[in-house]
């Protein structure tokens, strides 16, 4: 079997509620997906959502990237050749996002072509995933209400929580979920916005309440600040902006900066993702599935990867971000629904994607 | 599918001449023959060789082991589910070859369930690989004239070096070896036998000759002549007997004193393999399949493994210990020939075993 042409098609999904950071806000989510064709009819499908504060990416600038580099190198090779399209994936710097859809794309091929779901041929672990919601900065009250209403609607019980535009009334809302929220899976996502002085207030109060872990508090650049979080805080920090690729991973766990390590699927593939399982395991770093604001289709990506590992299915993974958008371009009962908390992956091959024609040629922009 | 039953036939193996190492000498090769049967009728091959003094394993062990507790974790499992394989295996300390054999075999049913080779399962870098022989250790005319006999016949350029018996003789046998041999890879194993100050003697003598690559001269618990070792030579050290597992790769390479690491099929399968590639991977860490006196079964294993990564494809490969073994398990042509000094993998499903009925029936022994 030889890719044959690969298919970059740009697409603007409204969202509900613009989500808030500690670097800015999120009101459209600008994708590009990608359709990798084969010789012998199978078409492998993935997103790449572009975000250019974090990977540099524009939807023209992956387009080009496909059209200049990746195409020539992938079409007339064999789609399961996961070790030749990285190598060439490694001449060019950065595009992690682009990369990442056509490494799943291609798993969607070989899954297909195998005749089994991507996440029994990832590793098989488990075939349902807890599913954290991700609760935009707001009031505390309004956080409140929201993750309650969220915990009512789904039976969802772990909560992500963004904190970093003013540490007091961070520390306020932590009070107010928790009073809330008794017996939920709480941690909070600093999105790299905090001082390390900051920082220690709201891990405190973190600590207070039980939080599980704090994400990327301080920016992986102050090497100082960070040292000092590591220093006198007892809650376990997980690294997402810091954690992008393996090397920078091996940086992090080497400085003793993180406990844990954040996984995104849209950021690293599957293969790459999974390079970072492993070594994470060596030294016993726990994995988080954490969300790059995929829409459903990157979501079913990310629910195959999480079920198949142990390591990414022991912690409750970021897969509910589709509840925050108005639109995607799935079938609407493609992405499986949210049941007690948990997603199921199904057991169609490859990843099961099923597009819905009006929602792509509707949010289309090309 | 679900796996029904595992056989292991332990299986013995005499060998052409002794293999003489730091260690002690190999005279027969004592393995088990793994045989994991689904209710789809396929079977999974795959050996594990006891080697007792650098695993602790022997054949009865090793059925013990898969009797009380590999067995009863596995069966009616699906034999894709590797991530729950290896959680069971890790329920229980040690017992390294068994686990990787099992491991194999589950790859083997695997990639015959698809329909693909397994170096296409796993990556699919390459076809082929170049090949390394192991000379024995001796008088150094005799292993020159071995070496040169070898690379006549098959077109081997690399080969290993068995050192420390006696270092004055180590470096007057890598100087009679660089004149015979002007232009081949050249290393050395040292087995961990030597002190830091033989281990260095016979380093300088490698550096002059230009000597690849330095494999475990001085042993892994001997941290003060490891540290001196890394600080005086600029020979580029690879670690396999200090490198067993990925925690035991992470100290090493943490502490510096590893620049290869060695990866052997046999000790950590695939699944775990893989994992070592991609924790090396992050930190610019080469990787060299090396033998654990594999037999063909355990050759063609290997041969999958190497060609299907590239981090493992770009060193040459120890897959030549056949050619000093009198016997083995396979049919004569189930091990693609070595020509011009490279192996190349067949494109059958799975591994491509075939095993000859009258050489398992003259060899097994229980």
């Amino acid at each position: 079997m030889q890719i044959t042409r690969i298919d970059c098609i740009p697409f603007n999904l409204p969202m509900k509620n613009p989500v808030r950071y500690a670097g800015g806000t999120l009101t459209v989510s600008e994708h590009v997906l990608v359709q990798v064709h084969t010789d012998e009819g199978l078409i492998g499908s993935a997103e790449a959502p572009s975000r250019p504060f974090f990977y540099g990416e524009s939807q023209a600038s992956m387009l080009a990237a496909v059209r200049q580099w990746f195409a020539p190198a992938l079409v007339g090779q064999d789609p399961m050749g996961f070790e030749r399209a990285w190598a060439a994936f490694d001449q060019v710097e950065h595009n992690d996002t682009i990369k990442g859809a056509l490494d799943i794309a291609m798993h969607d091929i070989a899954g297909q072509a195998m005749g089994v779901p991507c996440h029994r041929l990832l590793g098989g672990w488990d075939t349902s995933a807890r599913v954290t919601y991700i609760c935009g900065y707001g009031a505390p009250q309004a956080m409140a209400d929201e993750a309650l209403a969220v915990r009512e609607r789904y039976g969802i019980d772990s909560f992500k929580l963004k904190v970093g535009v003013d540490a007091r009334q961070d520390v306020a809302m932590l009070h107010t979920l928790r009073q809330a929220l008794p017996d939920v899976t709480l941690y909070v996502d600093g999105n790299s916005g905090l001082n390390a002085s900051d920082a220690l207030r709201v891990l405190d109060a973190g600590y207070e309440i039980g939080m599980a872990w704090a994400e990327e508090p301080v920016h992986r650049d102050d090497r100082p600040g960070r040292a000092l979080v590591q220093k006198h805080t007892r809650v376990p920090i997980m690294g997402d902006e810091s954690c992008r690729n393996p090397a920078e991973v091996a940086r992090e766990v080497a400085d003793g900066f993180v406990q844990l390590v954040g996984i995104k699927t849209a950021r690293t593939g599957f293969r790459i993702s999974r390079n970072i399982v492993a070594q994470c395991a060596a030294l016993r770093i726990r994995n988080v599935i954490a969300s790059q604001g995929d829409s459903t289709l990157g979501i079913l990506a990310a629910l195959h990867f999480t079920v198949a590992h142990r390591a990414t299915a022991s912690q409750p993974a970021e897969l509910g971000f589709h509840l925050n958008t108005v639109a995607d371009l799935l079938e609407d009962d493609a992405l499986p629904p949210i049941v007690g908390g948990r997603m199921r992956a199904s057991e169609a091959p490859g990843l099961g994607v099923r597009l819905d024609a009006a929602k792509l040629s509707r949010y289309r922009v090309d």
